[in-house]
């Protein structure tokens, strides 16, 4: 293939590449059906050329395979430097993130992102606008557009597999943004927002989008359509400013692709339950079935200290309709930069948010590790409950909290129910009585 | 009314009580319509007269009232004293219990109970059963019915509001739940299988349903039909057994109403997903709306530690798809006793998922907390979303972790993005710039 190809033009040729077999092999997904559904656009293979050659373990995201989670990491200007983020970034590895964002916004963004990517066997995404206003110290209104395709192509020569560009918040849509109960959360859509009205012109992310395609391609960048007009808040949600941004991502797939680069969508936000269906069915067909990766969304606003929770609901149910990642929200979300712990409380939350998606729809094998914790927790063996458990040095800490020693490990129950009422004992108890006695005043009843 | 009547057949009989009033006036909906709910079973207000008369403060639990969250406690054989258990329920009334289950199956069961109920303002619920076996010396075979009969007219007499009964497990239903992965996970039910299998008899609590319906009736004591053959396992979800047990609940909800008792129904438990919906539609068709009381349930077996997370995600959509009341789970679920902490967990989750329930079957005013601390944020006023926060001690623990000075209480911004990045201030500076200057150039678009 030629050098300059991309996963997408590869896979439209009829070829396969390597990183489709390795995902096939992952996913235990037969690579026809790989190739097919990436050069269908239903699946992207963020993999940066650049990164490849130094160590990317290529994964597949789009809805026939597994629901993947990505992590956000990133210093900002008033926390955080190189050291705490490469912490978070092996916390978050740790713990299973397919993904990883980087998303600083303080000093010294190269330094932190090379050494990211240095170190990172998963794909690493970021928002390049945070960089260009760095580099304009905050004045995003004096922004050239060749200042930010200069940006872009310097990320994407660091290595960036993917990348959050706010290129559908159209100058038209912001009106309907601005009536919002809180306006625009999104960091580079409220960016893009300021520079629309400071200079009262179209958004220079969508009027140079074929030109930022031109270097996505070059170095087998992926798109990630950032939503810059995403609801902050649950009365924000499904309005008129959010559909019409996903109307113009769903022009920006068609013409991504039509220019050979691999194209993801961003999602919200903050969505009420009964709305996150509609949300799911409206992307992918508004966006020709392009993978959807969906920040939570958080399904009620009264729980900050708590949003890797109220986000988890909502991310589980978002994977179940169809979401391809879900972006991790941690217990700081709303409140502070996140801490390691908070990483990993926010990817055990989002691990189990996407396992669950995963089940719910039916993948095969899903439900295989769930099956043998169920099959350790009938045999009480407790070591293997740990061994199998998502966090299994917490799970072992819980339990020997009250049953420290030893010879617990292989008790008949636990602290919960203490040895008398120990459903799962006396139900095996009534199984042995079966196998012993007759059980012919049971069966002819059924 | 006549001293002997349940709030059913005072409902029933086009009255209404003092109790229906205080809760159409907690709810916010009109007396009539609480007092049809509860005439036609599909409400229910869990109030022992005993109970009524020292300091009981009436709920409804039911489809056309908010979602509500109960708490268990209890000690174990291994763990738990009086004070350990009133410690327990002063945490889950802080954290917003609506009701509370004492589960005790250790010692002086009789002591902590009353003293539960004494300094309880929610309904207090129990499994008499635990009491039984205890009293039996773990020897639940030699049971004979009249002592069952005893246990429960004695904790009725002590003023439990709602009496935890596993009638519904018929004998003819143990080779279906034998066959499962995990078998019985229920305490109650695997005792009564015990019980069952050791006589070769039907299970005598459905055989002596009448004659619990009396001592129901007498008290006002609530039916929560037990589910002993729930699924403890996603394998052993919505299977013969769970189903067979819910067509028996089905016929006794119709019996417990004829007799005059207020009747409520449990379920599970672990069930994947997507199979939530279905559970709680066949709850609703077979009990004839009958308020349907879930543990969990769980949607996925691999992160014992986080359970209220996996089954907060469950609970919420139950909640969603009509499930009255939700029964929370602690960390500790499978692993051990709760503590206090692990209670206060608990029960943030389950308000978190029984308030995003609200919100998504359009509650009206369910929405008003949110909407109030969304706009906290906007405004930057961040006393005033710790004090609408869920746990607003938690949530200024977070932000105050990096910026901990009282001055970044008025700043436009926090640490997650420093004060250059903060969407929300920018969409501010926005506002204010279409305020003061000339739009037409963004309208005429629209």
């Amino acid at each position: 293939m030629p050098e300059s190809m991309t996963q997408l033009e590869i896979a439209r040729s009829g070829e396969t590449t390597s990183e489709m077999e390795s995902i096939a092999q992952r996913e235990g997904i037969a690579l026809k059906t790989i190739r097919a559904e990436v050069a269908a656009g239903r699946m992207i293979i963020p993999a940066n050329k650049n990164h490849l050659a130094h160590g990317l373990k290529p994964i597949g995201i789009g809805i026939a395979v597994t629901c993947k989670v990505n992590a956000n990491i990133g210093n900002s200007e008033t926390v955080g430097d190189k050291e705490s983020e490469l912490e978070k970034l092996h916390t978050a590895i740790q713990y299973g993130a397919d993904t990883v964002m980087d998303l600083s916004t303080g000093n010294r963004i190269d330094e932190i992102r090379t050494a990211l990517i240095a170190a990172s066997p998963v794909p690493i995404g970021t928002v390049p606008i945070y960089q260009m206003v760095e580099e304009l110290d905050g004045q995003i209104e004096e922004m050239q557009p060749q200042q930010f395709l200069d940006i872009v192509e310097r990320q994407a020569r660091q290595g960036v597999d993917y990348m959050t560009i706010h290129c559908a918040i159209r100058l038209e849509l912001l009106p309907k943004a601005l009536d919002r109960l809180i306006g625009i959360v999104s960091r580079g859509g409220s960016l893009i927002a300021k520079w629309m009205m400071a200079h009262r012109r179209e958004n220079p992310l969508y009027t140079h989008f074929d030109d930022l395609c031109e270097i996505m391609r070059q170095y087998d960048v992926s798109w990630s359509l950032g939503d810059g007009l995403r609801p902050g808040c649950l009365a924000d949600a499904c309005d008129a400013a959010q559909y019409g941004e996903l109307d113009v991502m769903g022009e920006l797939t068609r013409r991504g692709r039509a220019r050979g680069t691999q194209v993801m969508v961003e999602g919200p936000g903050h969505v009420p339950m009964h709305k996150i269906e509609e949300n799911i069915r409206r992307q992918q067909a508004v966006c020709d079935g392009a993978p959807f990766y969906l920040l939570g969304p958080v399904v009620t606003d009264f729980a900050p200290g708590y949003d890797h929770i109220t986000s988890g609901i909502g991310a589980a149910m978002a994977g179940m309709y169809g979401a391809a990642m879900l972006c991790y929200v941690t217990p700081k979300e709303h409140l502070g930069l996140p801490k390691p712990e908070d990483v990993k409380q926010g990817m055990i939350a989002y691990k189990i948010a996407a396992h669950a998606a995963d089940i719910a729809r039916e993948r095969p094998g899903a439900r295989d590790r769930d099956d043998a914790i169920s099959k350790a927790r009938l045999l009480f063996d407790w070591n293997r409950q740990f061994e199998l458990a998502l966090d299994p040095e917490t799970a072992r800490a819980y339990h020997d909290e009250t049953l420290p020693e030893e010879l617990f490990k292989s008790q008949k129950y636990c602290s919960m129910c203490g040895p008398k009422y120990c459903a799962m004992r006396i139900s095996q108890d009534i199984r042995e009585l079966c196998k012993t006695s007759e059980l012919v005043e049971l069966k002819p009843k059924l």
